[in-house]
């Protein structure tokens, strides 16, 4: 699947009606309206390198071209000769490694975030000396023995899984796959963050295994929770609730529909040393949080961290309501003066609309609230200031005065 | 000036066409133009307390009236029958404390942020065992007395100073005045925060001596700086600058126009220990940020937290030339790889308009960036949702990848 590194790349050019001068100062995407598609572009192979030049001819950059995707180009490089090899690779893995370096004290972090990284359609999550790889992209499921290559040699790590599952590579018109490119796992990988210990398993578990993107929000959920009962609802492998009980919670409830995903976090308890005070209930989450209603149940902190209810536009309408929905039946169990954390991971659903929709919810259970905080994505998850619109994850705190 | 609590209150009532919905939903203001505004209304005193009702004559809650201001009523109480005593107030701050508890181990920090606390234009910040309370609303200064006395009950703080400077009290026609109400204060208070001390005027400092609202933003740009050289611009008492020396950076210079500010960072730094890595600079901000420039200065990471450039509507479009305009030269400062934290505290210019200004001007300076932070006044400034839009205070984190 390797591709020989060369300088000797095809020619693509943009409409006129193109906006030339974003790009110039940095946007990435080319949408496949806005490029000449004549019979030579519609035949380069998915992957292609190519010149981008404005419609006046003159370049603009090394851009990959994806004729099968929306995005039918992203610039890779301002310089148009630019070479793609292992060390433009290792070049661009060791700027992302700088800034995590600087960032965390341990080698657990989203080290690469695709476009903001230089790396444009390419994700890798670090999990101490394992990493695991998705590229999204055509240009980059091309070039992957180099991008591996040059991620072993910067960061040292021993195990490469590659994650081809997802959304995002069927867009590309790539296949889903997900494969042990270098190493071996023994089970799931303890990962320390925020005080506890997660569990990882990067081979069968959501996404890469782990949500690096919630850290900020772990800890200031965890700061509201000392001595008191916590819910963490669409818990994963835990994320809200351990570090809630690292931080000095009395007690943590996880609920989640996966089984899997449940005994993960089980066995993070256990290595946080925190079992004693954390136990899990399989379930729909809208069941369990209306059974906990019934039950009379009430908690200090309520955490929903529901998948993304608004994916697309189209879906945005029934997205907002079932935020507005998830709002209501939590604020109702939260005690009185406590605390409610409300996320989406909603492209759609931009930060007024979900906070409009939190708002009714905890209205319509007769509560009323502050909000303390809106969080985002951690600093491993940079956004390029011309994508950051984009930005596709949001927390809210709320504080319950009545 | 103190008011005999009662609850013979007279009525005002709501205009067929305004949103009685949203204030049964908790929005607490009231504009002008809501209002019938019959001679009765007009009559009454700034600060009178009156039952609110909607077209309807249905009551809607307690509200206080100022005829003189643009939000011509701010409901205090859905109790329409409220006695707004003593212990009224001591419920308020009692409610406020328990949050600021929770979330601070030293007693430092805004202790209630008006609507959202339920005090509407009132201020109160707490420096240890001294107050500052800010009553920005006629309502509360006409009520002062059982303010101050509820404060003291609460918190058992020994030093109350009202601090009635700034531009709010004037759009409710308050007049301009700083009063020492209860103990003595002997030169600036020592505050605790992020590592290192800094030094708080109370009595003839800006706003009410410290921002404390840069809380999070001051710990999340301290986390870039370790080992680096930094430029806190637009420093007041040092806010950046003494939070990253703290942290670990190699030395800080602080830009300001004011002697006073300076000086008072001088102090902070002593305080601290961190005097040795610590340079001031009066002047300009624009003029040295340029002259810096021209030295050939670099630092690692450069801060920029300038006063509201866009303190209304009006101002929007000269403020955000002022804020590209900062963002340009400050990103010329910046050495390859290094970090840029550029502040708004400008309620018109809004997080899409300030980013995009900041963008531009990064982009005018030659570099480009990554943003990896987005962050807001901390959780001791809560907002309503229903107000949470005029969030005012945004900080940016950016790395300058090129």
């Amino acid at each position: 699947m390797s591709t020989e590194p060369s300088t000797d790349y095809p020619t693509i050019r943009l409409l006129p009606k193109a906006e030339a001068r974003a790009i110039r100062h940095g946007f990435p995407w080319v949408y496949c309206d806005e490029l000449v598609m004549d019979r030579r572009t519609k035949a380069l192979a998915p992957g292609t390198l190519a010149v981008l030049e404005d419609a006046e001819r003159r370049p603009l950059g090394l851009a990959a071209v994806n004729p099968l995707s929306r995005i039918v180009a992203r610039v890779i490089d301002r310089d148009p000769e630019a070479v793609v090899d292992q060390a433009w690779f290792a070049a661009r893995i060791g700027a992302a490694l700088a800034l995590r370096e600087r960032l965390y004290d341990a080698p657990f972090y989203r080290l690469a975030h695709a476009e903001a990284d230089g790396l444009p359609g390419v994700v890798i999550d670090r999990f101490g000396a394992a990493a695991v790889v998705q590229p999204n992209a055509a240009w980059a499921e091309s070039r992957l023995e180099a991008l591996v290559a040059a991620l072993v040699e910067v960061t040292g790590v021993e195990t490469v899984v590659k994650n081809g599952s997802g959304r995002v590579r069927g867009l590309e018109g790539l296949p889903e796959e997900t494969l042990m490119l270098q190493g071996a796992l023994e089970g799931p990988v303890p990962v320390p963050m925020n005080g506890a210990t997660y569990m990882a398993d990067l081979t069968g578990g959501q996404k890469t295994g782990l949500f690096y993107d919630q850290r900020p929000n772990h800890a200031f959920a965890a700061g509201l929770a000392k001595g008191g009962r916590v819910l963490d609802v669409f818990s994963h492998v835990g994320g809200f609730a351990l570090a809630a009980l690292a931080a000095g919670a009395e007690s943590a409830l996880a609920v989640d529909g996966s089984e899997p995903a449940l005994a993960l976090a089980e066995a993070g308890a256990e290595a946080s040393g925190l079992a004693g005070r954390f136990a899990t209930r399989k379930g729909d989450a809208f069941d369990t949080l209306a059974a906990l209603g019934a039950e009379g149940a009430q908690f200090e902190l309520v955490v929903c961290d529901p998948p993304a209810f608004a994916p697309s536009k189209s879906a945005l309408d029934a997205g907002l309501r079932a935020y507005e929905r998830v709002a209501r039946l939590a604020a109702g169990l939260v005690a009185p003066g406590g605390y409610l954390v409300l996320c989406s991971c909603s492209h759609a659903a931009d930060l007024a609309k979900f906070r409009a929709a939190s708002a009714r919810g905890i209205g319509k259970a007769g509560r009323r609230g502050q909000i303390l905080y809106t969080g985002f994505a951690g600093p491993d998850h940079p956004v390029l200031p011309h994508l950051a619109e984009s930005g596709y994850l949001k927390a809210l705190a709320f504080r319950l005065t009545e």
